[in-house]
């Protein structure tokens, strides 16, 4: 197991960034936080994919070759632990800049690459968790909405409301109370057999595993889906609630801080089973060296 | 002049930051951005105390004492230089952290301070500006609201909406067109003699100029001031319209686009002479030592 994160900035074993980034001062650049499962990245296209639609949408020039070369770099260092899981986390920034807001149109994006051993929550998580409404409200803007970019000050506020290890996660709302997502998940409600998410239009995260839920596994099972407004009495009237996060996958939601309100019930449990499918896949495809 | 900027890291010269500061990740942390004139930060006591109240809204653990040894280490580098204009950059975050939104409670705050030479734009925008009305929306939260933090990825694709050099600023509404500030300044309406600024709880940045002005200057002035919702019908029947920001003082703005709209009139230029009136104290204070 690494004993220390593995950090390369633009191609170099480095743990240091310059003062000027862009991303230090205005929060300018996008990440992805993947896991790494027997030494590979999982869905690791589809972060990519991601993360060039962010760059793309902040207009933020990168070169995917160097940022896969990059992975491929930080891989070397756990080929003696692909035993255990790792999180990779990829974070791209505008660069360095001069003063002011304006972008220079020939910026170099920074790039930097962490590694580290996986410190993830306990698998009993995996059964059903509690869940906190958060006072902290996301707020709303077409533009960002959807990316995962570096202005997450409302996710470390909403963070902050709840310390007890028995809440799992905080479930966050905008000023409309409509429900938006988790601080760090996104939010399905099972209901009459459809799979219920929030639209993501003004404010949110599109997760890549509620891309993948959305566009591949639950079509694959048969369930269908929609996108929607989701007010705060439609998610207490659900049949199920659940999780979902690139990292964890899928958690039952059980309870809504000290009152359980809803079941695991059998509709999350096939959806965990079908995550469970692609990452064996995933594990399969990754040992077939071993085989 | 200085021919490179002056950087100081947690009191140290060097000009790098751990890739695993919060600042980075997330944009935790609050910014300062100050005038030197003579050698001396202007309105040096009203930016640190906005900076600790940030960072007491943000509950990051900062000691001014550290901050303001860090400020004298690098005024220290400017004291052949102070015939010219110098700006001086303070940034806060909630330090380095392990991976996750949740803050430490027991956090070491970074301090970076970047001394610049002074590059503001020409003197000419005293005289008048043109501003455009940027398409980017300011999003609303009441946590966030008034603080200048380090999310400001909206301002950054605000002022990518334009590059020609004859607008000086873009003025930014919020999602129901209520105008609430420029990307790097505030906005203020003169109306039949009272002075009216927007209400600040929503969205934008109390400005350090912004509360001089309200506070101080111009009760002074005997002019009557009111901070309220502004319409953009509001900003269009104003008599007159200034911007403020605590490094170029006080600019009236004259046209939006290419439209001439108002006069530079007697009211801001009221303001501007009581603004210069300032300044010249601070230049005075600090030029003791030569009379």
């Amino acid at each position: 197991m690494l004993d220390k994160p593995v950090i390369i900035v633009n191609g170099e074993s480095q743990d240091q960034i310059p003062v000027t980034d862009r991303g230090f001062h205005y929060g300018d650049g996008v990440f992805e936080t993947i896991l790494v499962k027997c030494g590979q990245p999982f869905l690791l296209q589809h972060h990519l994919e991601r993360l060039c639609h962010g760059c793309s949408r902040l207009k933020i020039n990168i070169s995917l070759t160097d940022i896969t070369r990059d992975i491929e770099q930080a891989l070397t260092s756990i080929v003696d632990h692909i035993a255990f899981d790792h999180i990779l986390k990829i974070i791209v920034t505008r660069g360095s800049g001069t003063r002011g807001y304006l972008p220079a149109t020939d910026h170099i994006a920074t790039r930097v690459i962490i590694l580290s051993a996986s410190t993830e929550p306990a698998p009993q998580h995996q059964q059903g968790v509690r869940v906190k409404l958060c006072e902290t409200k996301l707020s709303r803007n077409p533009l960002t909405a959807g990316l995962k970019h570096l202005n997450r000050l409302e996710q470390v506020i909403a963070r902050s409301e709840w310390t007890e290890p028995a809440i799992a996660e905080g479930l966050m709302c905008d000023e409309y109370d409509n429900v938006i997502e988790g601080t760090m998940s996104n939010v399905f409600l099972v209901k009459d057999d459809t799979i219920i998410t929030p639209r993501l239009d003004y404010s949110g995260v599109k997760g890549v595993m509620r891309s993948v839920l959305l566009n591949t596994a639950l079509p694959a099972l048969g369930i269908s889906t929609k996108e929607s407004t989701i007010t705060l009495d439609a998610l207490l009237s659900a049949d199920e609630v659940f999780l979902s996060n690139s990292v964890f996958g899928i958690w039952p939601v059980i309870a809504l801080e000290h009152k359980q309100i809803w079941q695991q019930g059998v509709v999350t449990q096939r959806v965990q089973a079908e995550i469970a499918k692609l990452m064996k896949v995933h594990r399969d495809g990754n040992h077939r060296d071993d085989k």
